[in-house]
């Protein structure tokens, strides 16, 4: 073991409010261990592309990725948004360092199958080169990880940010005692949704089934949760759903 | 000394040509020694601002780089254009890393005085961070950089990639025995620029003033041989001017 791991996703509302982007910086920043942190696009890929005049396509609530709208994703996550939070984090002392997939060929993915909806260039996770992040970690640099990942066959493959985290995580357990932080706009899994101070601190199995059954955590969350379990199921040693104002403190739900 | 090292900087012609990048790929992937790839961004950056609607602003012939100007640059050149080259550079084998110069601070600009003219966001080299480019090539890894620095006060900023090819030459020539070699449109330093053919294989100092004297050499190739001959002079073993589809061979004018 390489000691611990913190591997955490950057809500979209970070990425979309200049504020909250600079609050969550300076606490990633300040934190004292290994850490690695992974990043999606928010919705700046999306007005790029309306500016451009290239027309969104979903299917089933996902958006379809051609070949324009494969070239803005790029852009935008591995260009503009990677590098912004780099620049920022060099400035408070973090030595960042930006990566796609491709890069040291990080993460490698596969194009998801045409059948029966054809994504485009949408890439499912095949393997993470933990050798290559061991390097940076060890030497002091902090890895930012875009939303992009390639085939090995020059192809590169828009890939959900969540499955890049949780794959990471995965994959360094098998150095590390990893945890796996997720932060987005809510202060984690709720017992009422109405009320934001209802964060259930702590779940684990037997109490995921129990909140299934009474139908207290949502739809929406099922899912998350279910990834969560997933993870702990894969080695990684702890799953953490929270605001991403929150970084610094306690607040939150643990999945263990 | 820890070995040669070939800096390369690829020519626009390569990046505005699918068919031109492919085939310069594939001779820099076969390339067995040592190298770092540099690149601007072609012609692709003005078409997107064209699309989004920004205004190109030009004094005395260079861009003016504004805010969507930067969010612009930095998305085409650290983004798509530099994300494209790895990935494909990867698919040959070639086990590439792109980085812009905030990633892990491997090249420290400043701001340009905005006096006397205020060019925006645009850098100028301060520093190379030799010791992470030999970690990586040390490991196997091929660095490609893009034409972006940053100030590490948070600032992204737009950087000629001429100047950042030769910077990261000098700065390597502390511990290896760099060439730095310039790809462009033409096969060298012409005699007669009617004729593609008439390339001068050789140029030491005294050549290059008697070229001068006699106005061999155009107005627009005596700064390219004025900042050949200033790498030279800060240590790099020799400079070479040649047309990008001529990487494999030897058709080019030696700087030394």
């Amino acid at each position: 073991m390489n000691g611990t791991l913190s591997v955490i996703k950057a809500g979209g509302n970070v990425l979309d409010s200049p504020e909250a982007l600079e609050a969550f910086l300076d606490t990633f920043a300040a934190m004292a261990q290994d850490r690695i942190l992974v990043h999606g696009g928010g919705v700046m890929a999306s007005q790029t592309m309306l500016r451009l005049g290239i027309e969104p396509r979903m299917v089933d609530g996902r958006r379809i990725t051609d070949e324009e709208t494969l070239k803005v994703a790029v852009s935008v996550y591995a260009g503009w948004i990677n590098k912004t939070i780099v620049a920022k984090l060099q400035a408070r002392g973090c030595n960042a360092i930006g990566l796609s997939g491709a890069d040291g060929s990080v993460i490698d993915a596969s194009m998801r199958p045409k059948a029966p909806v054809d994504y485009g260039y949408v890439g499912d996770v095949k393997a993470v080169d933990i050798s290559f992040l061991e390097l940076l970690l060890q030497q002091g640099y902090t890895p930012v990880l875009c939303a992009v990942t390639h085939d090995r066959k020059g192809t590169l493959l828009n890939t959900n940010a969540d499955t890049i985290a949780s794959s990471v995580a995965k994959a360094m357990s098998q150095t590390r005692l990893v945890t796996l932080t997720y932060c987005f706009e809510k202060n984690g899994v709720l017992m009422d949704p109405e009320d934001a101070n209802s964060v259930i601190p702590h779940i684990d199995k037997p109490l995921f089934e129990e909140l299934k059954a009474s139908g207290t955590v949502s739809a929406g969350m099922i899912p998350k949760l279910d990834n969560a379990f997933a993870a702990i199921d894969a080695g990684v040693e702890k799953v953490i759903i929270k605001n991403s104002s929150n970084l610094g403190n306690s607040i939150g739900t643990i999945v263990q």
